[in-house]
């Protein structure tokens, strides 16, 4: 038997990067990389951070890795090699040479399935034209690049809102570019709870981005030059210089599903532990592969815009040592991205994934100022929702928008989901602060006190979506408990003030039949004039959850 | 029966806390807080704080907190009250009124005892001169204060180097004065690992602070206005203004112990999870009382600057409902200060404690720089070292050097240990990151990934220390496999270079007889350096863990 070879299928950089572990992990191998195009695709990280900083030398990265392949591990990188067939019963790999117009073939002994995802181009009038770009190969990048830098690019519109979406407009925006946003939801950042999408959408605006929500692109009109100008929706005519489409980005599995791959409920390819498919030594990473979710035990697939270092790391040993690693079997789902000057994150389920799902999902919402937990003056509030199931008090998830602290928050909660805990172990933990005002806590001790409140059934909150949607309920009093000073700035509409101290002294302004809605500004002082009512005799109580530092509307 | 009667015995802010805690779970308490002096005591971590900052209002911090106590909670704070006695069987407890000179009583129903820790004073001449401080009173902290704005404070001696001596000293250095810390054994920061330690300890002066070790203090020499001018040490006569003595931190137990309450193994209160102690309705918190080491099951001790809010939050709960609330029975000791601009963290055990302790230990030591994972520009460099049993794989303890992002590994690693992790757990976590450089990982996952090599015996590292200790053996090649434009900055004394990419031409230099210690920026290469010598038949090989970012000497 001569040297082991490895091929990996497509440009998705995830194989490309286990592709390399695994020449570091045997030196012996002897492997080759089809790249559909010129060079490895870029994930949506990548795409926009190299938007956002213009200094940084795109193809001096893309060759800096195909070199030190090339040199360092006698990694054949080949350009332009379109995989049509993948012969799983004569271990071979049939592809067209771009280039030069041949078809040939390569034998394997093992195989890296990394064709990524890819946009689903919808039959829209114009999709075609040059300025308008899916954000996947080094070719739009540079074109975004050159575009700005020429100065012809002012005004962008970005059609669809998922993270990626929102993270490709905030490179964009960085650039000091006009952004209009295209959402054909009610909601932007599906996946998360609508009141914290709303927040980042409350940023969003307030950095100058337009947000048009249920709206659907009917068509992108063409200049003389077959430049798109105008995008048309049923209410707007938006004039543009460019589009980035980020709608219905799929796992690109054509070429998988042909070869007689399983794919999975989730619509990608199935895997194993070891990241093996159900044919032996055919392997798959990236975007075309999908995932069990480590909270439901279901398979997932989302598009997952960062490279998986650990999925690179347990697939490249696994090619080269003939399996012997195992990747967990589930995964959180952690994602985080800083945009418009706002940290985006998110583990787990949300509180409406949670119910789509099944669970009977108890939440809370934690808000705290990174200034107060040591992280500099410049102020930050930090909004955290961490969503349980009320049976068994298991984590299911959690929402942070914020700071550095939230992203810290983040990785605590994942770290406990992935774990596998509960409320209980949450309480558990002890965690460094040093904040100075020591009656604040710990963000993490903060939300797990108040979710335990609620799991025993000690205070009912609202989320601040439900609030607004019964403002003008006459059965519903919003009680705004901040002093005097803070309300002069401004209160929710109809709501009436009464200053927690004096909550027990003009007890008789409220009305014990009408539902009591209390807000404070980050809900702790709510939650107190909550406990002294309650005592009072008072029955439908709500605090507003994360109090009006949380309330977008 | 009456209101229950709360009785607190003590200063320290923790019981303060406790008790409003306990007053808004159950506003009928009738709660009394006997301090001994005229204010609360503050914590290292506080009193620090108000060093560091000028701005902040030290008596209106205090007086707000007193303030509201009386106010929102009727909580009756009565100073000057030195506890004699607590007569557990009649339920009173007896005391001085320092102001007026009387000796009274009063009775409880609970009893918290918080009477902190406290200086053990050596006798030492000149100890009690005016301008020796044990920054555990507000006279202390404010006198420290005006010293400072008076320009009377030029330079200080630090006596003790724990993290709240270093601390301590970040608050004066952070204020311009010129520091001397003295230290009577041959390491800084007891419970660190020495080559931690060291690079911390490098740090400090490189910021210009003069550290002494080995060196006890013999005595204070004062002025005629018995202020303290000069520390004699054996070796140094040490001119100052100013001492802040911060040596021997003992548990103040000695009311306790005379009611007949249990001291445990470590030397402090001994408390169940309610926080209760042996006797019926006396609890106690704060550092007088002793913890559960998460770890290994053992009592431990150790002075904590930082209030205990967790702590605060179930005690509290406790004493106002007849317990119910129980404390996670282990902690990890998880402490973090942020002095000389870097964050200096720990939890669990350091490799020598766990040896101490019986472990069969195995570490890590990862080196990453805040920079590339998205936290700015400002680099800052970041060493993690992570300590495993090596029999079943539990992690022990990390201790974390850097900037933000040491601190959020901290946290994420104190959570795997809380729960009880192994590495295992640790491998399977999906955390979030943003890092540009996509060969870059995640510190955790790098981390983990090391001690899974090495647990699995496919390299064997050295720490800094040990390698310093044999850089004179001739039986010991140091190799240098950075490129040659990075050694022309500097080597360790003796060592060779040959950069990586020319090992496998240049192995004839090297003899396979000698130990040889791969050396690199950050350790990688050494790593690679260390797999392709390995393959060419090189047995005795070492990599030194961390690489030279984590080398101190």
């Amino acid at each position: 038997m001569g040297t082991r070879r490895l091929v990996v299928v497509g440009g998705e950089i995830d194989g490309v990067m286990a592709a390399e572990k695994a020449a570091r992990e045997n030196p012996e191998l002897d492997i080759k990389i089809l790249l559909p195009g010129k060079f490895f695709s870029l994930k949506g990280y990548l795409s926009s951070y190299f938007i956002q900083n213009p200094d940084k030398d795109i193809y001096s990265f893309m060759s800096r890795i195909r070199d030190r392949l090339k040199e360092q591990y006698n990694v054949e990188i080949l350009p332009c090699r379109k995989v049509t067939d993948i012969v799983s019963l004569e271990k071979k790999v049939v592809f067209e040479n771009l280039l030069e117009g041949y078809q040939s073939s390569l034998e394997f002994d093992k195989l890296i399935i990394a064709t990524g995802a890819k946009t689903v181009i919808p039959p829209v009038e114009g999709i075609e034209a040059g300025n308008v770009f899916f954000l996947d190969t080094l070719d739009d990048i540079c074109s975004i690049r050159e575009g700005i830098d020429a100065g012809l690019f002012k005004k962008a519109v970005v059609i669809g809102t998922t993270l990626a979406g929102i993270n490709a407009a905030n490179s964009l925006w960085s650039r000091g570019i006009e952004i209009t946003m295209v959402e054909r939801e009610e909601q932007i950042l599906d996946g998360f709870d609508v009141e914290i999408a709303d927040l980042v959408r409350k940023q969003m605006e307030q950095k100058g981005v337009e947000i048009l929500v249920n709206e659907k692109v009917l068509s992108l009109i063409c200049n003389a030059r077959e430049q798109v100008v105008e995008v048309h929706t049923p209410n707007y005519i938006l004039t543009t210089d460019m589009v980035i489409w980020m709608e219905d980005v799929k796992p690109d599995i054509d070429v998988a599903k042909k070869a007689g791959v399983v794919i999975g409920k989730a619509g990608a390819i199935e895997v194993d532990q070891y990241m093996e498919t159900n044919i032996p030594d055919i392997y798959a990473i990236g975007n075309c592969v999908e995932r069990i979710s480590k909270i439901t035990g279901n398979p997932s697939w989302e598009y997952n815009m960062f490279v998986d270092k650990r999925a690179v790391q347990v697939l490249g040993y696994n090619v080269a040592h003939d399996n012997g690693l195992a990747l967990s079997k589930g995964i959180t789902g952690a994602a985080s991205i800083q945009a418009f000057d706002l940290n985006i994150s998110k583990a787990g389920l949300s509180s409406v994934q949670a119910e789509q799902q099944g669970y009977g999902a108890e939440t809370a919402v934690a808000c705290v100022s990174d200034s107060k937990h040591g992280y500099g003056d410049g102020f930050q509030e930090n909004v955290i929702k961490l969503v349980v199931n009320k049976t068994d008090q298991k984590i299911l998830g959690v929402q942070c928008l914020g700071g550095i602290l939230s992203e810290k928050v983040l990785d605590v909660i994942a770290t406990v989901i992935s774990m596998g805990g509960t409320v209980n172990d949450l309480s558990r933990l002890d965690l460094v602060d040093h904040l100075p005002y020591i009656t604040d806590m710990h963000p993490v001790c903060l939300v797990t006190d108040m979710i335990t409140e609620k799991l025993a059934g000690k205070f009912q909150g609202i989320s601040a979506y439900e609030l607004c949607e019964i403002l003008d309920d006459p059965q519903v009093v919003v009680l705004d408990v901040r002093t005097r000073s803070e309300t002069a700035m401004g209160m929710l509409p109809g709501a009436i003030n009464i200053p927690l101290n004096e909550l027990e002294e003009r007890i008789d302004q409220l009305d014990k039949r009408k539902r009591i809605v209390l807000v404070s500004k980050r809900g702790r002082r709510a939650y107190i004039g909550y406990m002294k009512l309650k005592q009072l005799g008072f029955e439908d109580l709500k605090v507003l959850d994360g109090g009006l530092s949380a309330y977008p509307y």
